[in-house]
Parts: structure tokens; sequence; C-alpha cells
């Protein structure tokens, strides 16, 4: 019987993570679990994004610890791909590097800081899909 | 000026999280934030999940405090709801009616236990999105 669930390597998970450029971030703000969405990019296996003042910053700077989703729906399988690490703002300095990135926020507002998660643990699974009903109704 | 970012009204935060079966579930587990994606359905303005044991169902047995994100991205806009709320298993009598309703898993796994979120607060916004380098190559 075919696999229902396939683990990802690392390289597997790296290759989905730097095909995209959205994904959710998960943080506490006052021990409260917050969740947002976000554009990012990947640069040396670090997750950067920018940010304006707000919750996703104060919460970053109040508890570090972080966990990103980015996944991929196909007609057969759906994979996700989990990223746990410590995430830090980069002095002024530091963040222009960002602008010379593939970091290309998709909306216009003001976002002066950047943010790096430096990943402690990185896991990706991919599911088979079992959908029958899609077949239900006519395709487009 | 277009503008570039536009609350959504409850009803169509609902509108939206009825469309999708397809979330991310951020909650804590011993402290630590943790994220995972979800096939949910809406029921009564509440969300309903399938889950095995694990860390999901660990997770809000320790904390009912959780956030539920559904995205939507389109050509022109982005839309993300978020749903901050209380999540509680449902005992064994109470969990039949979930086997009459729309939820369906997408994968095949073991998944005893149903999980209600009530939600506290709904959220919804979408973003104008511009993507200029979209256009910097041959659309299909």
């Amino acid at each position: 019987m075919a696999k229902e669930i396939v683990s990802f390597t690392p390289d597997e998970c790296w290759d989905l993570l730097g095909s995209k450029e959205f994904g959710r971030l998960a943080y506490q703000l006052d021990g409260q679990v917050n969740i947002a969405p976000i554009n990012y990019a990947v640069e040396d296996r670090r997750l950067v994004f920018r940010t304006g003042e707000g919750n996703k910053l104060l919460g970053v700077l109040q508890n570090p610890d972080v966990v990103f989703e980015v996944d991929d729906i196909g007609p057969e399988w759906a994979a996700s791909i989990i990223v746990r690490g410590k995430a830090s703002e980069l002095a002024h300095e530091e963040a222009l590097w960002a602008d010379q990135m593939r970091l290309r926020p998709w909306i216009r507002s003001e976002k002066q800081h950047v943010v790096v998660i430096s990943p402690t643990e990185v896991s990706g699974m991919k599911f088979r899909l079992h959908q029958p009903w899609k077949s239900m109704f006519p395709q487009p």
C-alpha cells in the first residue's frame, strides 16, 4: 500500500520553505498565543521578515521562542513545514542587508523592523489526500 | 486612493471560514507555542476538528486558549481570518454528531477525539497585494 504520510528530509523542508514567501508565525505575547500571516524570505537557512511596531514585534522581543508554518496543498498531497526557532530583531546596520535580499512584502505599510528566526528544529510532512467528495462535483 | 487594508465584518469572517476546510491551530503545550495544520468544519459559529492522541489534544486539555487562522490568497487580495477561542473536547455521546456534519478529514489516520473551539474573538482583514515582480515573468 502506498504511504499515507511521508516525512521530509531537512533539504526538502528548505526547498519548500525557499519556494514560498507566505507563512504564519505563532508567538506568545503576555503569555497568550498569537498567530499572524507574514511574508518572509529564506537566507542562509534562517527566516527573515519585516514588521512594524505592533504585537508581532512586542511578542518576539518578550519571548523569542516562535513557530512558523508554511503549507502547500496540491491535488494529491498536502505538505506542511514547521520551523521552531529563536526570533531576534536586527539592529539598524544589520537590517540594511534585508534590502538586498528576496524579501518582498506583498502589501504597502510601514515595516521598519527586520526580524530573523534562527531555527532550532525544522520538520515537514506530506499527507496523501483523500477527498472523494471532490469527484462528486463537475471539475472546472 | 483605493484602500490598502479592509477589515471584515463578523459575517464576512464566517462566510470565509465556512467556505474553507483547512487552517492552522496555534496552541500552547508545556508553556511552548505550537502550530499545526488542521481540517475543520464550522457548526453554529464554532470550529470543530478531529484529532488523535497527541500534542494538539494534550495542548488544548492543558490550556484551552487557542488561536486559529485561515487565509485566502487571490490575485489582487490576500485575506486572513483569525479566531481566538476556548477549545474543549467533546464527550463521546456529543462527539457522535460530528459524524453527521461537514467534517471531512483529508487524510486517513486514527482521530478519535473531537475538539470544539468556541470563539471569543473573530477578526479578518484583506490586504491589497502589490507584487510587481509577478508581471516580470511570462504568465502561464
